[in-house]
């Protein structure tokens, strides 16, 4: 797989019914049209069944689209489901363990909120980082955010892609792209689009802001 | 592997610290001691990161003792740690997904509530299977159990070992025993042995009386 999207990925959007009035896969078919690049699946608490049975779906909307498709935390589903890789967070699997689930051919994310984390990333076969939360965001109940400049320090110590995450609105997105390093990253957003009355036109408008910087 | 603590368990422990009041790993050595055959480890809310740390030390101390590990829900994780296998639960992983994670060579045991579950397991590429909820059991919710019948209905269904499951006592112990078919499964324990003031003794009480079976 190449994973063309991990190069030129600017809007990276989180997908979790929990912030959803619109069952998930209608809000995927919307984000997805509205041109997100990438789509991720976020859902702590469905049962594994269903969660398979949702990748699956997903994964397919996300091939005929083309855009980018990564499941959070559970490599072992996001092999099953074939997508495209695994997002993990610090408590998840390491990601060389998460790597043996996984097979070679697909990309491991992992969430960073330290230099420290960051700076260890490129040797733990990691391909890109998460870096946040910028904002405190009330989706992982983080009261205090790690600002731009963890985004600005995450980018002199390693030479992966950055997505920068939590708590970004439409209105703070210019900013947060303007502090990644030029064409290496995206912005990702959860809440701010799927708990827009329309989520198609939201995205579209956080790609549009993003797409001129 | 060839996994004979199959074909040889009479008492199956269910490990999750929820139940115990000192360390699970603590409390697993005393189960260990006291007789059990196979132990599971059950643990619905840890991290992945935690739960695969544990994993390794119950992998250890189970090689050891040379008694049989299950791994609860997450195959994955069964196959990182080298665990004898996973347990399933209906809403979990299909056992044809799970055996894509976990490998040709391990076990997969599968819960079942109706005769009809229990007849499809054969051909489910299943190597065990739960009976139960026996009787009503806090441990799950359960306010209403299968009861006896429904072990001695699965046996008629399927030739797989049972694992007779659900507010199984000391004192009813025997009589689930005596409904298992002779030769072909295990009672299993979790509060009843991991609430007790003395772990160790508690087990071996309970492989007693199902050792004159």
């Amino acid at each position: 797989m190449s994973h063309a999207w991990l190069k030129t990925m600017k809007l990276y959007v989180l997908l979790t019914q929990e912030h959803c009035r619109i069952p998930i896969l209608e809000a995927a078919r919307q984000v997805i049209r509205g041109g997100a690049d990438v789509i991720q699946l976020r859902e702590k608490r469905l049962p594994d069944g269903e969660l398979l049975a949702l990748g699956r779906r997903l994964r397919v909307m996300a091939s005929e689209a083309g855009v980018g498709f990564v499941m959070n935390d559970r490599a072992d589903l996001a092999r099953l489901v074939e997508a495209d890789g695994v997002h993990l967070g610090q408590e998840d699997l390491p990601p060389a363990a998460a790597r043996r689930s996984l097979g070679p051919d697909r990309v491991v994310g992992l969430s960073t909120h330290t230099p420290e984390q960051a700076r260890a990333t490129p040797d733990a076969g990691v391909d890109y980082i998460g870096v946040g939360p910028v904002f405190p965001t009330a989706t992982r109940g983080y009261t205090q955010g790690v600002g731009l400049d963890y985004i600005r320090a995450a980018a002199q110590v390693t030479p992966l892609p950055l997505v920068a995450i939590g708590g970004i609105t439409l209105e703070r997105a210019p900013e947060v792209a303007a502090a990644l390093p030029p064409g290496r990253g995206a912005v990702a957003v959860c809440a701010a689009i799927l708990s827009a009355p329309d989520i198609e036109a939201a995205t579209a408008a956080f790609k549009e802001r993003l797409a001129v910087r």
